[in-house]
This record gives C-alpha cells, sequence and structure tokens, in this order.
C-alpha cells in the first residue's frame, strides 16, 4: 500500500505547491506596489530594517517543523527574488536596455557609414596626437584598411599633473585636418563639459574616458548634443553603473551612444587590466547600444594583440580599438601597448581570418 | 499619503508572509512523511524526476509577475530546505555563528592562558624556523614580554617549487626544545592531513595557511582532534566562506578555533594585501571565536607595523600576529615584513600605549 | 663562501652605479645644451625622429643581457628625464610628499580651529540636505560635541539618473543658515568647475567626490581657490594616483588639501567597501596633508561603527567622518550606513574612550 | 651655425649612449651574478633594503644637473629591468615555460585522441554525478558529439560543510562503468592526496580544483603519476602563481598537465567570476601545456555560454570546458549555469561555427 500513500502524499504536495505559488506572484504584486511608492518618496527599496523585523516576526509565528534558521533562510530568497523583480522592472524602464531580440541602436556616420548594424567596427589612431606628421602617417594606413574612425586625442587624462597633457586645441586642428583628408571621422576625448563648443568645430564622435565614466554634468551636458558619444567603462565599474552612466546621456536625449569595455582592475599584474569579455556578452544581451572591445588598455601590451582581435569578433562585441603609432618606443604615453604599423595589418588580417558562419 | 499608502501595503505583505509560513511548514509535514514512505519502501528520498515534474507544473500553472527562472529557484530552494529538514535538522544552525552577546569561545593553553577572554594576545616569531639560534633568539625576547605562543613553522607553502619550503620535522624539533625553555607553546602551519600524527608529537596549536583555508579533508580531520587550531582566511575568501571553514573544523568535533585575517588581494600595490579591518569588526559580531590581526603579511612592510598593531587593539580584536627575526635582511622568506627584535619591543611598547577606557 | 662572494658583487653593483650616475649627468648637460640651441633656432625641443634614431642605434649596438627591449624602455626613462629636467626640474618633486617626519600640512578654519594639528577631527552631517529641520537637528546634536565641519551635501553624484541628485543651490542656502546657527563650517560636494562661483557664496570647504578624483578640470580649478579642500579616493584608485590627484591641486596653488580614505572596492560583500587602513599608515608616511577616516561609505553598515570609530583614532588619522541622520530608515540616500543622533553621541564618547598614551 | 653645434652635441649624446649601453648590461651581468648565488643561498632577489642603500649612496655623490629625485626614478627603472632580467630567468628555468613557438604538450589519452595538438577540445559533463541514469543520460549526448573527456565528479568541495559534498566512491564506481559504455575517459575531482590509491582504479585524468591549486601536498603526489593532470587557476591566484602550481606537478615528474583558466573573483556581480580572457592569451605565450577555458563557472550564467564558447575558441585556447545536466533546476549543485542537452548541442553547434581561417 505505499505506493498509494506515496500518491496520496505527492498530491497534496502538489496542492500546497500551486498555493504557494500563488501567494508567492501575490506577494510579488504587493512588492512591486511598495516599490513604487518607495520610488516615489525617492527612497531606496531595500530596507534591511523592514526584513529584519519581517524575519522576528515569522520567528515568532513559527511552529516547525522547519527551524528557524530554515524559514528566515527561504524567506531570504523570498525577499531576493523579490528585490530582483523590483530591479529588473527598475532595469526595463531604462531607455538603455534591449527590449527585443532585433534591438539595436545603430550609429550612423556623416558619410553613411553605420556602426553597431552586425559589421565589425575598427576604431583605431594613436594614444594621443603628437604632430601632424606622426598622425597623418597613421591615418594613412589605417585609411588604406578601410578605418573610418579615427582616434584624435588632444586632451589626455594623466595620473600625473607632471606628465605630457596632449597638445589640446592644435592637435584637435591637426586631427580634424588629417581626417579630411582621408575621409574619416575623428573622435576624441572630452573631459569638461565647458570645452564643448570649442570641440563641436573639430570632432565627429565625442569619447568619454575611464576616468570620467561617472561624470554626471559632463554624460548630462553630452546627452543635448546630436553627435555620438563613446563611452568608456570605468576602471572600477560594474556594468550596472556602466549602463546607468550611458542613461545619464540617453536620458537626456542623445541616443547614440557606444560602450567600450576595456577592462577593470584586478589583482593580476601580467596584464594592465582584465579584459573582461564576459562582461561584453552580458553587455549585448542588455543593453541594444554598440559594444567596443578596447583590446590596447586591457591588455597593457601588444604580444596578445592577435588573439584579443579574435576574441574581440568572436564575441559577438561590434567592434574594436587599438592603438597605432608610427614608432611606439618613443609615443609620449601608452609606449608598451601601441601598435607599429606592420603590427596593424597583421591584425587587420587577422580579423579577416576570423569568420562566424552562420 | 504614500506614508499610509506603504503602511497598508506592508501590512499586506506581512499578513501573506504568514499565510507562507503556515504553507511551508505544512508542506514540510507532507515531505516528512512521504521521506517515512520512500524510506520503507527502500527507496532513496531524493528524486529529481519527481522534482522536474513539480517544477513543469509550476511553470504551467504560473502567471506572474515572477519569471518562471525565479519561481523555479525558489522551489528549488524549498526542495533543498525540505531535504535539509529530511536529513539534518540540527545541523543548519551554523554552530560558529554567535547567539548572544557575551557568546564567545575561550581558548584555554596548558599553563591555563587564555586566548579570547578579552586580554589582548600576541602570537609571534619568525616567518620560519631557520636554525636553533635563530628561534632561541626570537623566543628569548618573545619571552621577556610574556608572549606565549611561538610561531615554529616548519612547512612552508610556497609559490614556487624552488623556494625554500622549511626544515621539516627538524624543524619542529627545534620549535619543541625552545618552547620548552621558555615554557612556550609552538603554533605550527600543518600542510596535509597525513602529517597529523607526527605534528602531535611537536605541535600544541594546529595552523591551518590561507591556501588551505578550503582544504576540506584537512579541515575533518582537524576537527578531530582536541587541539586548537589557528585558521587563516584566505587570499581573496569571503568572510562567508571564512566562517564556513571554521565551521568545517568545529561540526566535526574541535570547538577551539582562532580565525586570522591577513589581508585580502586587492590592486593595491603599496601594501602586500589590503587588511580588511572592516571585516574583522564583523567577524566579531557574527561569530564568537577568537579573532587574531595579522600584521605582517596584510602589510608586507615592516614600516607600518606600530600604526596597525594600534589599530588591531583598537578595533576589538583579540588579538594580533606578528612575525619577528632576528636578521630581517637574511631571512629565508618575507624579509621585508618580519621586524628585528628591537622593533619588536617598539611594538609591544606601542601596543600598550593604546588604551580602551570603560 | 657566498657571502663574501655576494659582497664582492655588490661593490662592482656600487661602482657601476656611480659611474652611470656620471654619465647619466654628462649626458643631461649636454641636452641641456641642445635644447638651448633648438631654441635659438625655434624649433620644439621634442624630436621624435631623433629619438627613433637613438634607439636603433642603441639596438644595433646591445649585445645584452638586457633585451633590446628592455634597453629602449630604459632609454625612453632616460629621454623623459631630459626632457623633463628641461622643461621644469622644479616641478619633478611631489609637492604633497613629506619631506621630513614634522613635516605637516595644518588646515586653518575661518575661527582658528585646526585640521592635521594632532587633534582628532570630527567631520559629520548627513548624507544629504534634505531640509531645513533635518539638517538643523543634526547639526545642533553636532555642535554640542564640538564637530565645527558639516557636511552640506546638496549635488549628490548617484549611479542611476533617476535616484535623488541632491537639493541644488537651495540644499547649499539651507547649509549656510545651518552653519552660521550654530558656528560651524560647510563642506559640500562639487561635481563640475562651472559650479565654482556659486559655491563660493555658501561653502566653506570644497568636497571632491570619489567619483572626480581624477577629474583634473576640477583638481585644477579647485587648485586657484584659497579655500581648502576634501579629497576622496577613489572607489579603485591606488594610493600613489590618490597622491598625484592631490598633486593636480597643490600644484595649481592650493596647498590646504585633505584626504579622505572611504574604503576599496573589493570582491567581499558583507560590507560595502573595504577600508584601507593599512593605506591610512601608508598615507601618512608619504604625506603631510591631514588624512580622514572615512567610517561610513567603508562599511555601508552602521552596526560597525563603533569599533571602525576606536579604529580610526588609533590608526594615526587626523579625523573621521561619520553620516549622521535625525532618521535614517527614511534617508533620501545612505539609508543603511547613516547613524542615529543617539548612536552619534555613542560614537563621540566611543572615540573619548581611546587613549593613545604618550 | 648652430646647426653644426647641434651635430657636434649629438655626436656628444650618441657617444655618452652608447658608454651608457656598455655599463647596463655590464651591470646587468653583475646582477644576474648576484642572482645566482642569492638563490643558492635561498634568498629572495628583490632586496629592497640593499636599493635604498644604493640610492643613498647616489644621492650623495649626485652633483647635478639631474636632481636626487629624478637621478633615484631613473635607479629605480634599473634595478626594475634589473629584476625583471632575473624573474625572467628564473621562469625560463621552469619547465612550464615555453622554450621555442612550436613547444608544446599533447596529452594523449588511452584511444589516442590527443588534447593540444591544435583541435579544439571539449570536456563536459554535470557538474556532479548525482546517479547512474543522470550521468548516462548526460553521456549519451556528449558521446554523440564526439566528446571524450567527461566529468565524473564525486568529490564536490563545498564552501559549506552541510552542502551536498558528491556521493564518494560509488559516484566514480558509476563514472566508471558510464564512461566505459561509451567509450569515454573519466576526469574526477582529487581533494586529498590519501585518495589517489583509490582514484587510481576509476579516474582517467586527475582533476586539482581551483581551491587545491596550492595544495603543494596534492601537487607533488600527482606528479609522481603517469596519468594527465587538469589543473584549475585558483580563485584569486595570479597567472605567475598558476606556472608555479603546475610547475610543482611538472617538476615532480608528470609532464601532462592542462591549464584551466575559469575566472577570477572581483567585484562584478552580474557575472559569478571573471573570465580572464586575456590570461589565456598570456599563457598560450608563456606555457607549453594545454589551456583550456571553463565556460561555466566563469560566467555562472546559461545565457552567454554561445559567446563564450566562440570567444574561447577564437582565443587559442586547447578547448573549453562545459557542464551539461539533463535538468539543471533540480541539479545538486550549480544549477544556474548547467547546459541543458538541447542547449549543450546548441553550443557543440555553435563551435562549429567559428572558424579561423588560415
Amino acid at each position: 500500500m505505499p505506493d498509494n500513500r506515496l500518491q496520496e502524499l505527492r498530491a497534496q504536495v502538489d496542492e500546497i505547491n500551486l498555493q504557494l505559488l500563488e501567494l508567492l506572484n501575490r506577494r510579488g504584486r504587493v512588492v512591486s506596489e511598495i516599490g513604487k511608492v518607495t520610488q516615489e518618496m525617492g527612497r531606496s527599496f531595500y530596507d534591511p530594517q523592514r526584513e529584519a523585523q519581517m524575519l522576528q516576526m515569522l520567528e515568532a509565528a513559527n511552529n516547525g517543523p522547519f527551524s528557524n534558521e530554515t524559514i528566515k533562510a527561504l524567506f531570504r530568497e523570498i525577499f531576493r527574488a523579490s528585490m530582483a523583480l523590483e530591479e529588473s522592472q527598475a532595469r526595463a524602464k531604462m531607455l538603455v536596455q534591449r527590449k527585443t531580440d532585433d534591438d539595436r541602436t545603430v550609429i550612423t556616420l556623416p558619410d553613411g557609414t553605420e556602426i553597431g548594424n552586425g559589421v565589425f567596427t575598427v576604431i583605431s589612431g594613436p594614444c594621443a596626437v603628437e604632430s601632424y606628421e606622426q598622425l597623418d602617417e597613421v591615418a594613412a594606413a589605417l585609411a588604406e584598411r578601410g578605418v573610418k574612425v579615427l582616434r584624435g586625442m588632444a586632451y589626455k587624462p594623466r595620473t600625473s599633473p607632471y606628465e605630457f597633457q596632449g597638445l589640446g586645441e592644435p592637435g584637435l586642428k591637426i586631427a580634424r585636418q588629417v581626417a579630411n583628408k582621408y575621409g574619416m571621422f575623428i573622435t576624441s576625448e572630452i573631459m569638461d563639459k565647458s570645452d564643448i563648443p570649442m570641440f563641436m568645430d573639430y570632432v565627429d564622435i565625442f569619447w568619454v574616458g575611464a576616468r570620467n565614466m561617472q561624470n554626471g554634468a559632463l554624460l548630462k551636458s553630452l546627452g543635448q548634443l546630436n553627435r555620438p558619444v563613446i563611452l568608456k567603462r570605468g576602471l572600477a565599474a560594474t556594468l550596472e553603473e556602466f549602463l546607468y552612466a550611458a542613461e545619464y546621456i540617453v536620458s537626456s536625449g542623445n541616443p547614440n551612444v557606444m560602450l567600450i569595455e576595456r577592462g577593470i582592475r584586478t589583482f593580476e599584474k601580467w596584464t594592465r587590466n582584465t579584459l573582461d569579455i564576459g562582461g561584453v556578452a552580458v553587455l549585448k544581451l542588455e543593453t541594444h547600444l554598440p559594444v567596443i572591445v578596447d583590446i590596447s588598455h586591457s591588455a597593457g601590451r601588444r604580444d596578445i594583440a592577435l588573439p584579443l582581435a579574435r576574441v574581440a569578433k568572436a564575441s559577438g562585441a561590434d567592434g574594436l580599438m587599438v592603438e597605432v603609432h608610427p614608432n611606439p618606443p618613443v609615443a609620449m604615453s601608452d609606449a608598451k601597448q601601441q601598435l607599429t604599423i606592420p603590427e596593424f595589418h597583421a591584425l587587420m588580417d587577422e580579423i579577416e581570418r576570423v569568420e562566424i558562419r552562420v
């Protein structure tokens, strides 16, 4: 007879399960409502005091057979699920959040070139503009391989105030001239919103560096422009913070934002940073914005540029960024990671070798 | 008005919680019954097919707002809780968890010296036993200042197989002799459970290093002894993992465990590790086990030993661990961080200077 | 014998070092001369082609054991040193670096109160100004315990653009009024250099947050003021980067900078950040600037405030920063970490309990 | 005339450069010799006291025009280069170090299947053996796609002593039976060297988990066997430590070691760990051992398995490891990251889509 008894007991469990399901979802709806109310009140929906109080109440009411510890553990999971629900609903309201599988932001450059349309884009140029000759030499090589977006960095954020800080406006002038010569577009780092009007004369794509990823004033100002913005992940920014930084720009009115993953700061010393390629995959799930992989700053060494280029292409990212210099050993900055021009050609060949068949 | 609305919604949640509690316990009782029946039938209680079937049923019935994934995750927790209930409800509560404010483990050494009783303990000695003379010179200085627990390290876990690995059993013999001479007790790192019988001849307190914090076989074996164990936090272990590692020992039968915070691995390079002093404060809240601060490995430099000693004492920790060597520059390991004997005396003076008035 | 051999080899190195020194300085003199000549010729001193040519020559002549890469890296440093010599030899020495044991920056507030003079300072106030009543209630309690520097935060950098961003200028007005009422001084976070003129009307001490630690434009602008600046460590900034950020301010003309350690980002989840107390000790060695310990953001939880306050005082820091709110659970931000007013009084009592005897 | 003068001065610089080069290399040779002597003495070649003394001597002897600061900075670079020379020479002596471009360890399984020969290998199976039926179902699917190495995990290292610890020897028996049925080979985690004799009856490839990466006793014992070993990177191990851990095995006599990169612990929360794909590229440069990418533990989520599989293949790694379970939601461990069998087939299809053309 135990088999019958077993069937009977299992039927009871099935019924309890369905009641639990109904109650959990009811709870989810009420907590959602609470989330809305607390948000209106400008408060965080995570409230540890409230959780402690609920747990105390449950402990007082618990008659077993589950121990208080187990009950508290189970309810902590329920709280966590409710929080996750809240958070995912909050994120779902984000403008940068991908809503459907086909949802993608495509950025169109003045000549019609598109970024984010499924074709793998290469963004390149020297770490910094050092002279007309230097940039011209690099740009000629890049143009030969079809690169459209040229780094024209003239304001360099540096750790020390005594390091080379970039050529400033004369550097932007050089960048503009060279870009025009080769039919290319200039991206250049802006470090303060007061420079925007001047930048408008020279720059096609604004670049926000890792140190300024959470410079809210700058992000909001760039959100009021109609030019694309490249936003770099902060050196220890979470992916969530990264998306919210992009949201600062997009929610201010400018939808043309690209994200660059450039490695995060970890304990590992053999690379300058740790390229978060899993983060790239997650970003492609979470947002419709184009995602670019910076293979220069993440590695900090040129000897792994080829495998990282293959990785970037295979990851599903929309492109990669790589620094190229006519003579890296004498570069004013980032000497160890910039590619020579022949190395750049080898990189372009390598990218072409990688094929993801349909 | 939002405050009223919030109160109302929270009351609804409270009521749902109590209904959930009641249902969960009801489920627990039925599942207990099933456990008995299946046991009678000679069948295993764990039945993945049955669980899969229940999850399918819930998925079919789920109308949200929780996603199927979340519902399945919650029920998986409920299944697991039921299993745990069935298997060993008693163990669900961690033994190392502090239950009341006065709850503290006091470890008593053979001569009656106590660790964890509110008096600040200093554990010291060289990084490794190098010779009788070396250990004797250090121990004489330590004994003079009342130190009772002497490092007698003879097995050194090293990054490279080609580095000095310790003197082995002859080192333990030296340690025992020196400890006996000065009425001290030996703590020494054990790296494999097969060494336990031999260690029993020489060692008063077993020491588990950072690299072995999650060596379950070793922890369980030490849990079957009646000698105290010092457990070091792994170099990137969370506090939760640290407490669970201690639980491996305590749940195997040995309650005499001390915890050592020794810094965690971060990106910062000016110290060898980052001393997690906030973690020490949290451990003192969470567990009744004594907590010791290792000021040598956390800093990796001797020039901040005095402030770190003051910090350790002020933190509420039960003691500190510091490495002392007669001649650090020629030490076989950790040359940069070991104190000289005069520096050790200065450290003891400094500790005495710190007073926490009642 | 190896010890003798070692002495002998070291003597050889010493001699080579002195020859290198002599050659390097000789090179410096010749390059100085070249600088003068090229200036006369109206040419830029920086000549990448010339450097490339020198590197090629060295590469050709190099027989090892140093690789060509290493030799080029070393000479790149030598070129850079020569450049630095030419440009501004004076600046090569960091202004924030402590030169002697007694070397300390003391910041004097308008009423003569000093920070950095050896007395332990408490900086406090709510996370953000929410209303006159809220700030007044906190300030009254702080003033009672002698706190002189009041947080008057009206611009809050937030992860999400949809979170509470602070009251803005009206918040600063409130802060000014309240500070005047109690004879206190306002510190307030500035996020963009364009806000400086407005801030000058309300704020006694400028505050640079963690997200702006490397906002060079802001730092340089603050360096041109004659008001003190509190600079917070970035959430994953190294101590070296932290000091260089301070150098941006000081080298622009403002010596009155205080540093705040506020915890760094790590994998540990039981605290919001990991308080780097070893870093505080290192900063006190390396710089003459006052160093303050933020016990609120580092912990992210109020239940370890007392031990962290003791730790801050014992560490040798010049003070601590703690957030206080009349009713933390309803705070607009940082609800989990702000102290209640009674908790603040307990904290002040606790600080007084810690004595470092001389 | 300035042009002549310039030529003259430049010739002087060229000559000084060559003298510097000669001296630097001479210094390199002497320091190499010192490295050998100190190694014989069992001491570290990094000696900060010695460096401090040399800098003092140089400071005393310096007459400018370079400032003491600049001279010290230059010599610190010279010291660093010498250290790097020492370290690279030390590493060059490592058995696991790649000596030439073609240098690769190929591991041959009993049926002649090779790992590390340029063909991309897939290692797979459930997180843990739960029953014969479970493993059989997975193995059937894997065998269909040509997978040869089957996870047969029966000893699970778990954070808590109360979590499922694996089926033990009965699990190994099941694994052996299933592997035999499909002509596959079993890899299984070993946690203590005392289990080796028993494992020899069931297991084809020993597996060392992340928690045991630096369990020296275990590594040395495995080094005395003639079966291959899979070594996982510790959760916060540097690449250098990883290679040295492999060196423990290889230097004990067993050359058949594979490395698995499984993500490192960082602050990022959207993935369980951060896959260090740059580290994979560096490992392929530094060592001849096969390198496998674990796409399950690094991500901790199955929804990015496809992009990570493409990335693994493109990176130049020798294969990937992925967990597969007939019904992940009811898995005893790692429920969130195991693939279903249909997902596994999709993964194999995806891997085939990636082509690196020659």
